[in-house]
C-alpha cells in the first residue's frame, strides 16, 4: 500500500486515450495542433493573458520560469525548504547560469513578506552583494500547505515593491486549488509564472509552464530547446495536458488525493507536523511505529528520526486510505 | 504522405503496450525494475560493460554525455554539420559550460582522422587557445551516410592517440547498424559514450546514453537530475526503451526504414546529393519539382533553394514510398 | 632587440608618476576620485555619453562588453581570426554562459557587411539554432588593418538593420586612430561598447570598457565584480588611464610604434602579408631567414611555416628599427 | 584618519621598487623569470611541494582555487559570513558554473568540524541533493579572527575524512601568521589550496594561488586565462609577490597592522564583539558615539546599528592609532 510518494501512482485512463490519440503524424517538436492550442486553454482557464510551454519536469518548468526573471549575477528568494532549494540538485544554479539562492524562513515551508524582507534587507545595495530579482514560492508548500489568495496577494505586493518577479512553483497547484475552493486564478494571485504540475496528479510526464508575461516565452522557446526539453514529438506532452485541463480533470484528481489525506489526517490529528491542506500528511511517528506500519503493508518515507511524510495520490484505494487510518489509529 | 522527419512517425504498439504494463506503481525517477534493468540489457547488447541513463531527447543525451568528457574549459571537434553544431541552439555550450565546438569539414557530414587533424593541429599548445578534449561523430550522419566498422576504427584510433574522448551521436544508431549489417558493437566501434537514439525509431520520448566508460555515470546522474532530465515516472521511458530492444524491434525498425529509403533513392539515383544508406535521402529538386511533388501529397522540406530531404520512418507505408518513386520518377 | 609583442614594452614614464601620485589613501574599489573621473574624461574624448568601467586585461574588456549585448543562448558574430575566437582562451564562452561565436571572413581581419551577412544569412529563424546578438570588430585588426569611418558606420548600419549589438575589440584602438589621423569618435564610429585598450601601448595593466549605452553600465559593474575584475586598489587603474589620455599621450604613443612598422614596412614592401596601418608587420619570411634575423638580435614570433610577424611598441628604438630595417633589406 | 579598510593603504616602497625593477622587456603574460620563479619561492617558504598562479583580486584567487576541486555541480561549504559567500557578488556561482555554497555556523566566522557536520550530515547521498565536494575557511577570519594549527588540522582531518577538498582563502593570511608565531605552513596547516593576499599588506593588485596540489595548475592555468586574469604584463604582478617575500616583508607589515590594531583593542576591551587577533576591531559603539568618533577625524564603516569596524594597515601611523585609543578610552 503505496503513500510514498504521488510520482508512483498511476498515469489517468483519460490521460493515455489522449496519448493514443495523439499517435497520427502531426509537425514535430511544439508545432502540432495540441501544444498550439495551450495558450488559449491556459488562457481561457485563468482569464488572463498567458503563453504556454510544456515540459517533462518540475525541476525544468522551475528553472526555466525563474530563468525569465532572474539574470546569471541575480538571486531568487524562496523558503529555506523549498524544492528548488533542497531537491533540484543544484539545477537553479545551471539553468539561471550560477544566479544564487537565498533562504528565507516561515511555517511549514510557506514564506511571508516580513520572513522574505527578513532575508533580503541585510543585502547592501553594492556591488559586492548578489541582489534579489525574483521570490519564489510553492503552492502546495513542500509541506503540503496552501497559501490563501489574500497570502499570495502580499507576497505579490512585496515583490512588487521590490521590483521582483514572482514566480510560483505548483508541482501540486491542483491540490491548493481543490483545498482552496477558489478558481485557480485565485490560488495563483498575481504571479508573473507558474509550474503548473501534471505528473503527480494523472500525467505521465508534463507540466506546463504559465507565462503570464507573454512576452518571456520568445526566449523560454529557445531556452527550453537550449536545455535538451524539446521533445520532437511533443504531442504527446501536450496531449496529457489537454486531457487533464479537460473537464477539469486536475481538479477533480486532485479532490481524490486531498480527501485521501485528510481522512488520514483526520485519525492523526495529535501527530500532525502540519494542517493537512493538500495531499500530504506529516505525522511524528517512533520508529518502532513505523515499524509496525511498514509490518502492516504501508510503504512510506521516514521523515528524519521521529516523523514520516505519508502521500496520496489521485488513484488511493479507500481501502488503503482507510487500513492506514486505522494502523494510525491503532498505534 | 509524410516524409518530412521520422519525428512525425508513430509510437509502436509494441512501446505503447510496454509503456502500459509500466503502469503500476513502482519506485520513482530511475528506482524501477525497468530502468535498473538497462546496464545489463545493453551490456548484452554490447558485449561490453556500460551504463545507461534514459533522457527524452537527443540533444540531451548528446551534450550530457559530451559533459561527461570535456570541461567547461575545453572543446569537442565535430563536423561542421554536425547536429551538435547545428540543430540544438547552443546545447553543448550550455551543458558544457561554454565549452567550444571545433569544427572539421567531410564528405556527407562524416569526418575523418584527416580533416579531424586539420581542425585540431594549428590549435597551439598554450593557454591562449581552446585546447579538444573530444571529438563526436554521428552514425548516421546529418545526411544519412554510415560510418563503416574500420572508419570508426581509424578514428577512435586518433582520438586516442591525440588524447580524445570519443562520442557517437546514434540519434539514427539503428539504421546505421541495418544498413551495415553488423552487430551492434561493431557499428559503435570503441567508443566512450553513444547517444541511443529511439524516438525517431518507434518510441516516443526516450534514448539512451549508453556509457561504456562505466565509471562516468556517477557524476552523469547528478548533472541528469540538474539539468531537471531525470523524469519522476521513469519507468515509462525504461519501458519504451526495454520494448525496442526486445526482439530486436529496434533493428527491425530500422530496416523498414532504410527499404523505403532505399527505393526511393533508386528511382532518383541521378539527383542523390549523398549515398542514401539510412533513412535519409537528399535530391536535387527545383522549385518547381519541388511544387509538382507537394501537389501530389508529398510533405517534406526544402534543403536550399534546389534540393529537398526525403525522410522515412519505421512506419512509412508502402503505397505512399511507392507513390513518391512513381512522382520522383516522372519528374 | 625586442619585435614579439607590444605586451613587451615598457610602462612610460607619465605612467609611472601617475600611479605613483595615486598612492596616497582614497575610497577603495572604484569610489576612488580617479575612477569616478572617467566617465566624463572619456564623454569629452568622443562628444558622445558613455560609462566607462576599468578592468585589467583585454579580454576581460571584451568580454564584459559582449555580455551586456548577448544572452547565454545567443552569439556573437566575428572574424574568424578575432582575438575573441583565437587567443581568449574561450573566455567568451566563460563570461557569456555558453553563448556562441559565429565566425566571418574578411580580407585581413576585417569583416564587412558581406562577410557578416554569409555567415547569419543561413540561421534560420527558428529555436533550433543559435541567434546571433551582436557583431564585434577589431580596430586596428588582429592584422594590423584599420576599419575607415565608411567601414565601421557600413557594419553599423548592418548591424542596427539585422537588430545585433556592435562591440569594438580596441586593443590597439589607438594606433588606429593614429593612421587614420581622425578623431577618436570617427574611428570608432557608432559602436555600443569600445574596448579601448591602454596595456599594449604604454600602460601596465589597464583597459577601459567605454560603454555609449550608458544604462549597461549598471549592470556591467556587478558583472566585473563577480567576474573578480574588481580590484580593491582601482585608483591605480584609473590612474594609468588618466595618465593615457592627458594631452593626447596614447596617440603619441601609438604614432611612435606605427611610424616604427611603417619603417619596417617600407623595406619589406615586397613581403608584406598585408597592408601595415598600425604597429604590426606580416611579412613572408623563410625558415632560413628567420635564422638570420635571429642571429642578427631579433627577436619575433613565426607566423607559420614561412612568414614572420613584427610587432612595435611604443618605446621601440630608432636604432633598433634602422637595424631590422637594414637586415630585412638584406636578406 | 584612516580605519575603514587596508584597502586604502598605500603601496609599499618596497614593492614600487620591485615593480619598476621589473620594466625591463621580459616574456609577456607569465613566462617571464619573476613569474617563473613563484613556484620555487613558495615552495621554499612552506617546505611543500606548490604551484604559484598570481591574479589581481582576493575573488579571483578563491574562486580559481576552489574550481579546481568542485565540479559545476557541486557544493563548498563555507561560514555564513564567509567572504566568498557575503562579499564577492556571486563570483563561486561563476567561476564554479552554479556550484553552490553550504553554509555552516561558527564563533567569530569560524568553522568547526561540528559546524561542518551540521551543514553537511542532513544532505541525503542521492542525485537530488548537492554533494559538498570542497570546504573553504578564511585565515584570519572575516572578524579577524585566527585558526590555531590544531583547529586547522582538525577541519583538514575532516575534510579528508569526508572526501572534500580544502581551501584557505589568506586574504589576511599574513596577520594570521603574524598572530600565531608560528610558521606559514603551521598556519596554512594541509589546505590543497591557498589563497595568499597581498593587496591588503602592502601589495598593489597582486595576490597569489597557491596550489600544494601541483597537478591542478595545469588546469588552472587555462582558467586564469579564460576568466581574463592572465595579464599581458605579468612580471609586474609576479614583482609585487616578490617584494613581499623578500626579508619576510610580508610578515613585518602584518607585524604592524596587527600590533596597531592590538593597540585599539586593548582600550576597547569593554566593547569587543570578537577577539583582536589580526588587523580588525569590531566594537559595540552607539550611533552618538560613531558620530563623536567622526567628528573626531576618523573614517571607518558602521557595523549593523550599534557597533564599528576599525581595519588596521601596514602603514598605519602611531599618532593616528593613538589619537584613536585616546578617543575611544574617552567615549
Amino acid at each position: 500500500m503505496q503513500f510514498t510518494s504521488d510520482n508512483t501512482a498511476a498515469v489517468h485512463p483519460a490521460v493515455w486515450r489522449a496519448m493514443m490519440a495523439a499517435d497520427a503524424a502531426d509537425t514535430g517538436y511544439d508545432g502540432d495542433a495540441l501544444s498550439r492550442s495551450l495558450d488559449a486553454a491556459f488562457t481561457d482557464l485563468f482569464g488572463r493573458d498567458c503563453a504556454v510551454l510544456w515540459v517533462a519536469t518540475g525541476t525544468a518548468a522551475n528553472c526555466l520560469a525563474l530563468a525569465s526573471m532572474v539574470p546569471p549575477h541575480g538571486a531568487v528568494v524562496c523558503h529555506r525548504e523549498a524544492h528548488i532549494e533542497m531537491d533540484e540538485a543544484g539545477a537553479p544554479g545551471f539553468f539561471l547560469h550560477g544566479a544564487k539562492l537565498l533562504l528565507a524562513g516561515g511555517e511549514s515551508a510557506k514564506v511571508t513578506p516580513a520572513t522574505l524582507a527578513a532575508a533580503i534587507d541585510p543585502i547592501r545595495d553594492d556591488v559586492h552583494q548578489v541582489q534579489p530579482h525574483a521570490v519564489s514560492i510553492t503552492q502546495a508548500s513542500e509541506y503540503g500547505c496552501v497559501y490563501r489568495p489574500h497570502e499570495v496577494q502580499a507576497i505579490a505586493d512585496f515583490a512588487r515593491a521590490r521590483g521582483l518577479g514572482l514566480h510560483m512553483d505548483g508541482a501540486r497547484f491542483a491540490n491548493a486549488v481543490a483545498h482552496l475552493g477558489c478558481s485557480p486564478a485565485e490560488a495563483a494571485g498575481p504571479v508573473d509564472a507558474l509550474s503548473f504540475g501534471f505528473v503527480k496528479n494523472g500525467g505521465m510526464g508534463a507540466e506546463a509552464i504559465v507565462l503570464f508575461d507573454v512576452e518571456a516565452a520568445t526566449v523560454l522557446r529557445y531556452r527550453r530547446k537550449r536545455a535538451g526539453h524539446l521533445q520532437s514529438k511533443g504531442r504527446f506532452m501536450a496531449a496529457q495536458i489537454v486531457a487533464m485541463l479537460e473537464g477539469d480533470l486536475w481538479l477533480e484528481n486532485a479532490r481524490s488525493a486531498n480527501a485521501a489525506a485528510a481522512a488520514i489526517g483526520a485519525v492523526a490529528a495529535g501527530r500532525l507536523l502540519h494542517p493537512v491542506e493538500a495531499n500530504e500528511v506529516f505525522i511524528t511517528c517512533t520508529p518502532a511505529e513505523r515499524e509496525a506500519l511498514r509490518a502492516g503493508g504501508f510503504v512510506f518515507y521516514d521523515w528524519g528520526p521521529d516523523a514520516a511524510r505519508l502521500v496520496t495520490s489521485w488513484d488511493a484505494r479507500d481501502e488503503h486510505v482507510a487500513a492506514l487510518a486505522r494502523a494510525l489509529a491503532g498505534l
